[in-house]
This record gives C-alpha cells, structure tokens and sequence, in this order.
C-alpha cells in the first residue's frame, strides 16, 4: 500500500505531466506568453490535490530564441519557463519544480512535508 | 496552383485545427474558463495571417456538465466553445468559426471576400 | 528529502500525465485503435525510469460511443482505454493504472515494491 | 460564398494544424517513430474529406538531434517529419505538404485539381 507522502508525490507527477504535454507546441511570443503562463496555472489548480502552480516564463531565453528565428512566435517548450507545484494530500505538502537541467527540462521533488 | 482566397481557406483551416488539438483535454471549470480562453485567442493570433481569433466559452453547457460530474472541473472540448477566426491573406478575408452541429463541433467558412 | 520510493511515484504520475494530455482528444476509430494504443505506449516507454506503459482500448467502450454519434470517429479520453504503467526507480518498483472512476478517468498507485 | 475547391483547402488546412498540435511534444526516439508516424496518419485519416496521410520520420534529422543532447529521445516537432496529406471535397482534389522552410516547418498547398 502506498503512503499518503507517496500518493502526494504521485499526484505532484501527474500534474506536471499533465501541464507539460497538454501545452507543449502551444504558440508563444512575448506578447503572448502571460496569457498562457496564466491558462496553464489555473488549468492544473483545477486537477484535485493541486494548491497551486506558479509559471514564470523565461522571458530572456523566449527572447534570445525569437531573435534566432524568421518569426515573431515560437512553440512553447520546456525551457521557456520555470514551473512550481505545490500538492497537499491529506496533509502531506509536495513541492516540485520544473527546471532545465544540462538541455532538458527536469522535473523534480524539491520538499516532502510528511503527516 | 493555388488562388490567394484558396491559400486564405487553408490558413483558417490550419488555425482552427491547430487551436482545438492544441487545447482539447485541458482542465477547466467555471473559474478557469476565462484565461483559458484568452489564451486560446492569443496563441493562434502569433500564427500568420491571423487577423483575430474570438472564443467564447458556451458558460451554460459547462456549468450543466459540471452539474453532472462529480468533479468541479472537467475537459475542454468542442462543445464548450464558439470560435471564429479571421484571416486576411493578401488582402483576401476569410472568416471562419467553429459550431456545434448535431453533437460535433463542425468548423465552417463562413464569408470570403476575394481581393 | 524524498525516499526512492516517492521518487518513483512522482515518476509514475509524471508518465501518466504526460501520456493523457498529450493524447486526448486525438481522433480515434475502431480501425485506428491499434495504432494509436501501441503509440501511446511506445511514446512514454521513451520516457526515464519506464518499464513498461500496456494501453488496451475498451473497444466495447468505443464501439457504444461511435453507435450514439454520426460520425465514424470520436476524440480519445479515458473511457475509452485501460492504462497500466511500471516504474522502475533505483530498484523500487511502482505499477500504477488508470481506470474509470464514477465516469473519471482515475490515475491510481496500485503497488509499490520498496527497496 | 466558398468553392468547393476553398473548402477543400480549408479542411487540408484543419488537418495539418490538428496534427501537428495533436502529436508536437510527444516523446519520440528512434525505436518508438515508426509507430508514432502511424499513428499520426490513421488518427488524421479518420476526419473527413482526408483521403490519405503519409507522415515521413527524417531519421537522419532526428538522429542528429538526439546525438546532440544526453538522453535517447525528444520532443516530436516539425522538423522530424515530412508529411503530406491529400483531401478530396465533392471531387476537389488538395495535396498539401509540410517541409522544413528556413527553420520553420511549413505547410503549404502544392495542387489543386479543381471540379
């Protein structure tokens, strides 16, 4: 059986799994990117255990890649935003973020506070 | 080849396509419904020749699913939505908007005006 | 700090988030449900620390959604598959499946192997 | 109103932009493309007016890319794939492709047989 601290990290992975697979593509310019930085927070407080989720976008990195680019849009990814999540399962607060790590956005557990 | 008011129809084409399989499946509820639609406008308006993107979420069919569910939240999905996207491609309008037909959400032209 | 154990589950979650949204919503048909389900679960087995994703489509499911519509096609969610994913972290081993709930798709643990 | 032929690009136009914001993100390697690329062509055929979808992998493209960074997959994007779709509206014939343009992937119409 698992313990309430693992469902509480269970459902941390779920929502970041979510978060990212929903919106991955999602079109993106500096005009553009609160509005979904916005949408993808109050998404995921939907889903249960979620207290909240908090998206900065990179602005500097969406930025340096626009000015890579022929165009004034890109395609949301992963390194264009720092992601924090804060679950509560019976108790038992998660925090995880979401950070790049060596070219990859790295998802990870960053506290357990455990019932 | 192609006549400019043809290019228009395949550009709204790619739009709605991209708008509802980017966002179908995304939690909302009636207190997210807002900058879900918001962001749904503004990320298709990065793509080219997008004049504007309107979205109106239907509040009543959402507020009659969630009355159903046992949840306060659900997925976002055709029937949630009335859309109309507006393209303008060398001068050639097109006018495109997205409805529920008999149980689908049916995307139709709506107007061209040819340059 | 998180045990391995919660490790896992947050690796758990985070494969079955990742395969629901990035997959509803996908046009599905009695006659492309192979070739999405093997897709589904090929797609997260890339994904670190995945055993093994088994997707099997409720085709009963399936076939009653296609007979109320009009169409021969409807949009995947998840009533309409069974999804069993195996973490292996650092020697823990966690299955966790996803199974309709009270008309939710519910994503649960179903074991944990601790070491 | 529209042509026939206008309506045939519209609904090429849907068909690439559901596609490719159905499937962008989807973890992909080179053991899990083929079933991916299936995938991709069956679950577009089902909507209407498409009569075929051939979703090309540039495995050299998407070898080089994995070679590059540290882990044996990535995100599926635009410049993995080469895909055309052809649709056919009352007897209107559109071919419609998407190929790598200056770094963006672009979709574009390349015939129209009109009625």
């Amino acid at each position: 059986m698992p313990t309430d601290a693992e469902q509480a990290c269970f459902e941390a992975g779920i929502k970041f799994g979510s978060l990212y697979h929903q919106f991955a593509g999602t079109p993106i310019s500096l005009e553009s990117a609160d509005s979904l930085a916005r949408a993808m927070a109050e998404a995921i407080e939907n889903q249960p255990y979620c207290e909240s989720v908090t998206v900065d976008i990179r602005t500097d990195v969406l930025e340096a890649a626009l000015a890579e680019g022929a165009a004034d849009y890109t395609e949301f990814t992963g390194r264009f935003a720092e992601i924090e999540i804060v679950i509560d399962y019976e108790g038992n607060e998660v925090v995880a973020r979401m950070e790049m790590d060596d070219g990859y956005p790295l998802m990870r557990l960053e506290s357990i506070e455990r019932q």
